[in-house]
Formats: structure tokens, C-alpha cells, sequence
């Protein structure tokens, strides 16, 4: 027995580990359908949406109802099989035409989403592999990879928040930014991971909350997570990070990542860069956290990997009743900034912690 | 003839260096009442209230519809004039005694604004020497002094933007953060008083504005001065203006200021600390700009600046249709913060620029 978040209860509640149905993705009881907690309604309302059509299902990735690398992934994994459940053809190569007509369509909601189209083709090639089988029993073999899949997220996020854990000690503050909390993955998460593995182990931590604009992450999911869970927890606006430092309330800082270079140089949320400036100022560790496959030895620099510009009217009017901005003035809406390696004291993986030289050393344990 | 920025008309205009009328607080056109641009309105709706009444100046202080140090001065100054012009009392002794009751009201409405109760005082002292006169007569002298005492901000807000505007070149890059613009003060501004006089002389710089979390100063108020006044002017949130200096765009760093100590430390806007740090790390010089009674010799060091600590709710729902936090999380909300001078490049006030060692320039600058 293992206690931890349970998304469900949005309380911190003893449950069995297998008990899958605690995260954020999973099939509902009866196996029929997949069921996610709906992110865009949080914090005002936890709602839970049950979706057996392609299209609903489509629509959640689209708008963001579902967000989070691993939590797509997962949501792609159980989405296959349920479509593929409630299939209504008895002939194996028409059950799987439809079926990889559906995994394509799925694909095309969210095209920049990597574990999206990952999740997807993995599904695909098991179907695919029992070419000679009835529907029934790929449907049945189907299950079974959506639950791999989210297995190995937890497993892989659970080492992530092992490692990072071990990096401090009870009673200290812990900086984050953005969220990759239970929501975005599996369980623990990964940059909060520490934090509610050291929960469940009665090692208390004290985390500060970047509120993260424009589009809130933190304020609206993080700072969720993380009271439900009975952590102290304390949001602060991002301009905020370097006064939270100063007074000497933060003994390290987590973030994720989305994309590390085979340098250290790695992008995440808009504002990571400014934290990890903050944190060498003030002399405070700054660690990434995430699992192996956000390393990219193909790309050699953080000057390589492309940065997204977003709508400036997530700064002008989004969330606001009035607008916020005079109409038309210019934005700069950067989705990601790159962090450079030289501000980094560590990148923590699901196979361990990565310390500079970065170059030689990320190549170490890919190599692994 | 000049070229200054003209609120009523949101436009840049060509009109009289003593057109007062052109900045956010003045007299109306018949000299009866004190109208204010109300900044809680702002950028959506441009609206002006004309006050006659102490109660509803005493709101409008209050409420910030007029706020920034130099304006709170100046609305001051303006309403003792009116409040004594729409005096009914014939004996001196009599119409005095109001006035002053009337005063220490409207002091009452902001006890921490220096600025309110020095030009409450001032105007009260001007009136007192006049005990011996008609009250018509002690009116016009009130008149003049509140008109001097906006003219002199005038003067102080060129001064400071003149020689701000000696530090930097055609084409560059300003960051700033919070709002010193003529809303806060009159004509020019401080912080971004050399924009503005810049634009005059045809001097384009770019200005990068933070948005400055969580009242939204730099996206409600700077944005709207500057884009209004054709300035090429783009809004960041605070968590960009990392990205925004790695990407060269940034040459100079103009702030505000609250309160400088002894030493050269100062408090400002929350987030101003960051910014420095930011800057430092890219190497970028960064200013703040204020008149000289910012400059507090009797406090040693920053250590020495009480921080006021602002309303959660600011945080978790202000501006917003539904909550952006879970009821009830913990926030912080400090309202300034203290930016140590060792990330100062220079201090820019209405009497020249004072480079380190502050300790020393500061003295100095005070005794001329």
C-alpha cells in the first residue's frame, strides 16, 4: 500500500499503487471509456470527462483539456484501445484500417505534440503485430499496452522524484515554475515530484509557486496540486522569484524540461532562464527534472532548437473581463525560453542525476 | 511651442509647454473644479471626473483613480484650491479652520503617501500666512501655489528625462518595469520621461514593457502611454524580460523609484530587483529615475525600507472571471522590493546623475 495524490479525491489518500485510476488519465471503471480530469475548468471546478468518440477525443487534446507530454501520451495509449473496443467490425484488416484512420486523426489534433504521435504508433504497431488474430483478441492485447504505457510513466516519473528528492532535506524551500505535477503525467510528476514523494515519506518541503503567465500553469494547476495534497505551498506572482530568494526561503529550484540539447542547454516554460540567473545570483541550486527522452543528443545547442510564438492576446485579454492592454499595442508571447547549461547544477532523469560536464555526461547515460 | 504627450487628446500633440491641461491631474477649463484622468479605467474606457467636493476627492485618492506620487501632489494641491474657492465662510478665522479640517480628511485617505500630506501642508501654510487677508484673497494665493507646485513637477519630470535621455542612443532598446510615466506624475514621467522626450526630438528608442504583476501597471498604464504617444512599444509579461535581453534587444533599463537609501539601495515595484539582476547577468546597464526627495539619507540601507504587503486576493482573482488559484492557497504579495546598488549603474534624478559610490554622490547631490 503507497500513499499519494489522488487527483480523484483531489486529496492526499492511501491507495494501492496499481491503482491507476488516481491520475489524471485512466480508463473509467468499467473499462468502457477513457476518463481525464478536465485542466482547462481547474481551479474553479474539478470536473471529469468521460469520452468514448474519436472526435471528443480529439476536441480534449485540442483545447488543452488534457496537456502535459506524458499525460497526452497516456490519454493516447487508453484512447486507441477504447476506439478499438467499440469498434463494430468483425474483419481484422478493415478493424485495423479504421483503427489507424483513428490513431492518424488523433495525431493531426496536436502535430508538435511528440508523445502524442509516439503513444499512437506504439499502439498502431501492436495491433498491427496480431495482423493474424480476431478483433477481440487485439482489443484485448490493446488494454494491455495503453496500461504499459502508463505504467512505465509512473515508473519512470517515481525514479525522477527519487533522485531529486535525494537532492534535499526536510524543511526546505523549493522554487518551481510552470507545472509538470501529477496533472501533466503520471503520479508524481516530475519537477513537484520530489515534493510529494518526500509527502508521502512524511519528509515535509516547502514549495514557492511561480503563478507562471500568461497562461497560468502554476497558479491554476500547480499551486492546485499541491494544496490539495496538504503541502505548504505559497504562490507568488513570477516577478516575485528574486524577493522570495533574497529573504533566504529557497534552498533549490525544480523545473522541467521540454527539450534538452546534447550541451545542457535546455527549453521549458517562458521565465525558466530568468529563475536560473535568480538562483546563481542568490547562490541556489537550479535543477531540471524529466525523464531521458526530453534529452536530444541531435541537437548540439539551445541556439538550435526553435522557440514557439504564441497569440498576444493570452498577454491583452485572456482570463480578463476588461481588456488588459490598450487594443492593438504589440506582444511578445514567447512559449519557451532556453535556459543556457552554465546556469544548470543538475539534470535529473529517470536513470539518475546528470552534473556537468554536461557534454560528455548526458552522452554517458543515453549510452546506458 | 512643444511637442509633449497630451492625455485628454491620447495623442502626441503640439501644444503650449503650459497647457497643464495636458496632464492627468489638472484644473478644468473654468477653473472651477480639479479633473483627473481616472487610471481604474484604463486601457478600457478613457474617462475624465471633474471633483468639487472633499469626499469625493478623498475616493478618488482612495480608489487610485489618481495615483502616483507626483499626481497625488499635484490632485492635492488643486483640491485645496477648489475645495477653498466653494468655501461659503466670510471670517478668516473661520475659513481657514475648514480648510484645514478639510486637509487632514483628505490626508486621511492615504496615510502612507509622503507626497498627499507635503502638498496638504504646503497649501495650508500658504493659506495661514494670509490670516490676515479676505478669504478671496487667500483663494488666489491658493491657486497660484497649486499651480506651482504642478510646474514644478513639470520642471523636475524634464529635468530627469533630459539627462536619462543622455545615456542612451537613437534605436535603442528600453526595458522597464511598472509604471513612472505621466499618469503617475506630469509631462514626461520619470522612468520613462527620456521616451517620450526622445520622441519630441525625434529620438525613436523601443521600449519593452513589463506588465508588472499583479495590478497590471505596465499593461493598463506604460503601454497605453507609450503606444498611445506612438512610441514603438512592446508588452512583455515579467517572466520575458529574461528572453527579450538574450535576444539583444535591451540597451538600457530605466525604473522608477520609492524610496533610495543612503548607500544607493532603493525600493520600487515589486519585480524591480530581478530586472537589475537580469541585467547585470546580460551586462546591460540598468537606471533608476526619480527627483531628488526619492533620496532618504536618514535611512542607512535598504534593510532599513519597510515592505507593505498586499491583499492575496490581488493575486488569486483580481481581474479575473473565475479563480486562477484554489480558495484559500497561501500567496505572497509583497508590494516592493529592495534592489541592492551594487546592480546599479547609475541613480538619475532632477539634479544630474549620480554614479557609485553612492554613499559618497548621494551626499553630495543632496547638499548642492
Amino acid at each position: 500500500m503507497y500513499k499519494y495524490y489522488n487527483l480523484k479525491e483531489a486529496v492526499l489518500t492511501v491507495i494501492d499503487n496499481n491503482d491507476l485510476q488516481a491520475c489524471s488519465v485512466h480508463l473509467t471503471e468499467d473499462e468502457q471509456a477513457v476518463e481525464i480530469l478536465d485542466q482547462t475548468r481547474l481551479p474553479g471546478a474539478v470536473e471529469y470527462l468521460q469520452l468514448k468518440q474519436a472526435e471528443d477525443m480529439y476536441d480534449a487534446i485540442k483545447r488543452l483539456a488534457v496537456r502535459g507530454a506524458p499525460a497526452i501520451g497516456i490519454f493516447a495509449g487508453y484512447s486507441m484501445y477504447v476506439l478499438a473496443l467499440h469498434s463494430d467490425i468483425a474483419e481484422t484488416w478493415l478493424f485495423l484500417d479504421k483503427l489507424h484512420a483513428e490513431g492518424e486523426y488523433l495525431i493531426s489534433s496536436r502535430p508538435t505534440a511528440v508523445n502524442l504521435a509516439w503513444a499512437v504508433r506504439r499502439m498502431l504497431a501492436t495491433a498491427d503485430g496480431l495482423r493474424d488474430k480476431k478483433p477481440a483478441q487485439i482489443v484485448e492485447a490493446l488494454k494491455k499496452e495503453a496500461i504499459a504505457i502508463h505504467q512505465e510513466d509512473i515508473e519512470m516519473c517515481t525514479r525522477i522524484s527519487e533522485y531529486g528528492l535525494s537532492l534535499v532535506k526536510p524543511g526546505d524551500g523549493i522554487l518551481t515554475h510552470c507545472n509538470a505535477g501529477p496533472l501533466a503525467t503520471s503520479k508524481y510528476g516530475t519537477s513537484i515530484g520530489p515534493v510529494l514523494l518526500g509527502k508521502e515519506r512524511g519528509i515535509e518541503l516547502k514549495v514557492f509557486a511561480d503563478e507562471t503567465r500568461p497562461l497560468l500553469q502554476g497558479a491554476r494547476l500547480t499551486s492546485y496540486e499541491l494544496f490539495k495534497a496538504g503541502v505548504d505551498v505559497t504562490l507568488i506572482c513570477d516577478n516575485m522569484a528574486s524577493i522570495v530568494m533574497k529573504n533566504g526561503w529557497v534552498q533549490a529550484c525544480f523545473v522541467g524540461c521540454d527539450r534538452i540539447a546534447a550541451n545542457g542547454d535546455f527549453a521549458n516554460k517562458i521565465g525558466t532562464s530568468g529563475v536560473a540567473i535568480l538562483a546563481k545570483h542568490y547562490g541556489i541550486p537550479f535543477y531540471t527534472l524529466g525523464p531521458r527522452s526530453t534529452i536530444d543528443l541531435n541537437c548540439p545547442t539551445g541556439a538550435d532548437i526553435p522557440i514557439e510564438l504564441r497569440d498576444p492576446d493570452e498577454i491583452r485579454t485572456m482570463w480578463y473581463e476588461q481588456p488588459m492592454a490598450p487594443e492593438g499595442v504589440k506582444c511578445y508571447n514567447p512559449s519557451f525560453d532556453v535556459t543556457d547549461h552554465s546556469l544548470l547544477t543538475a539534470i535529473v532523469t529517470d536513470k539518475g542525476i546528470v552534473y556537468p560536464p554536461f557534454d560528455e555526461n548526458l552522452k554517458k547515460i543515453m549510452e546506458d
